[in-house]
């Protein structure tokens, strides 16, 4: 069974983490892809260069230099920096971006309606599906002993480079793959008291999701998060584990059913 | 016979440029790879975040900041808008950089004595030959109808990133891989006249290169690159020729011969 693992941003932003992480993940048996976030890098070197970040309804608007600073930081040095650390672990891990053997290809977002009835182009924002997804080459690469090593920054296969978001990257390829997905975050798994890291919920069914959001015990970014893993669930990935991020090789966690 | 090309950081900084030589490189028979510099955008960054660079003797100290800056453009924006625009074009390039899996491991420069006497460490700067060059896996990716679009940031297999030199990477592919170099820059050759565009010296040989030198005809930045050029030729690449970015598709320019 493949492994597909996310790791957010926070691992990116903290050195023993990082070090730790990758530790884990060059121990995991297997076949296995990483799909990585950014962390707080791009937001700082935004802000070093004068980039003022423009949101609408709390969505970031990626116009060319923040493209550039995105690419950058992304598919540059968090991915690389990732894939040395793994190698030095002896994982034969291979940084990719979706351009990289087009082994992503993201439709860019078309520009919508806000709910004052404004319309806006978000700018070089990409969508990613199950179907975006090259398999048969992450098939070679992981029959040849490679880990794939993917960043968000994906192509449109016009030339363009798309920013999109890391965890609908892990769950297309979890659900093409049909394997397992962990997702790896900075909480022991989903909380019911979310001050409370012993308050884990074991398993979460959809019935069960809808009354967590409607109690609000699920909220804010934890909704796309779970929206994106029971997609993975539905699409074809054989199970969904939420943990934290030195929680890789063991089994603790949320675990998603259908 | 596999093309291996390198071109120079003055495409990476124009956009007509870039995508005539990549409509170009695209049209390259064969299996082929392609190898970048950086151009002036690594230094423009720098300077926007307020890094002021360190040099000795001319040559450029890499410490944290510098390394994070150069691989964040030279593996990161350039290597990816490079693979995008390739795709666009037909061609089914993948991006990598020394430490995507583990294609190029490089040796970090030791300490070494200034002419006055000063010991400096130069940081994150690595050494490559033919020997750092992981030949089987290009070879795997050439047959499967990729094109290895390589940075030149590499590792040193310990979980550190290293600045090298494009022109050394390019030599030392061409020469594992027994391949014809083309190197592309910009001028239509080695010139008798650096004044003079019309005056490219067709054939060099080493005999020649000495006395080129010895009158000043061959002079500053070319010197490494034609050093690196007849290392490649004697370390097993079939051809060497050095040209415009324009001419890749053409046969002119100046020939590198034993």
């Amino acid at each position: 069974m493949i492994q597909v693992v996310k790791c957010g941003g926070q691992v990116l932003d903290d050195a023993a983490l990082l070090e730790a992480f990758c530790r884990d993940f060059a121990a995991l048996e297997g076949p296995k892809v990483l799909v990585h976030g950014g962390g707080t890098l791009a937001g700082r070197f935004q802000k070093a260069l004068g980039i003022e970040p423009v949101r609408y309804e709390g969505r970031r608007v990626t116009d060319d230099a923040t493209l550039q600073v995105v690419t950058m930081v992304y598919a540059g040095w968090c991915n690389k920096q990732l894939v040395a650390l793994l190698q030095a672990h002896g994982c034969d891990a291979i940084g990719l971006s979706g351009c990289d053997g087009s082994v992503i290809t993201a439709a860019k977002r078309p520009p919508r309606a806000l709910s004052d009835g404004q319309t806006v182009d978000f700018g070089w924002v990409g969508e990613v599906t199950a179907a975006s997804v090259r398999i048969a080459l992450l098939h070679e690469f992981l029959d040849k002993g490679l880990t794939p090593v993917l960043s968000a920054i994906n192509h449109d296969g016009a030339g363009h480079l798309l920013n999109t978001n890391a965890d609908t990257v892990a769950a297309s390829i979890a659900a093409a793959l049909g394997a397992n997905l962990t997702t790896c975050f900075e909480q022991p798994g989903v909380l019911m008291d979310k001050d409370d890291p012993s308050s884990v919920i074991p398993v979460i069914d959809r019935a069960a999701y809808a009354s967590l959001k409607a109690r609000g015990v699920v909220a804010d970014g934890m909704i796309p998060k779970l929206d994106e893993a029971f997609e993975a669930l539905e699409k074809g990935a054989a199970s969904v584990r939420i943990c934290h991020s030195s929680a890789l090789l063991g089994a603790s966690g949320t675990y998603l059913k259908r």
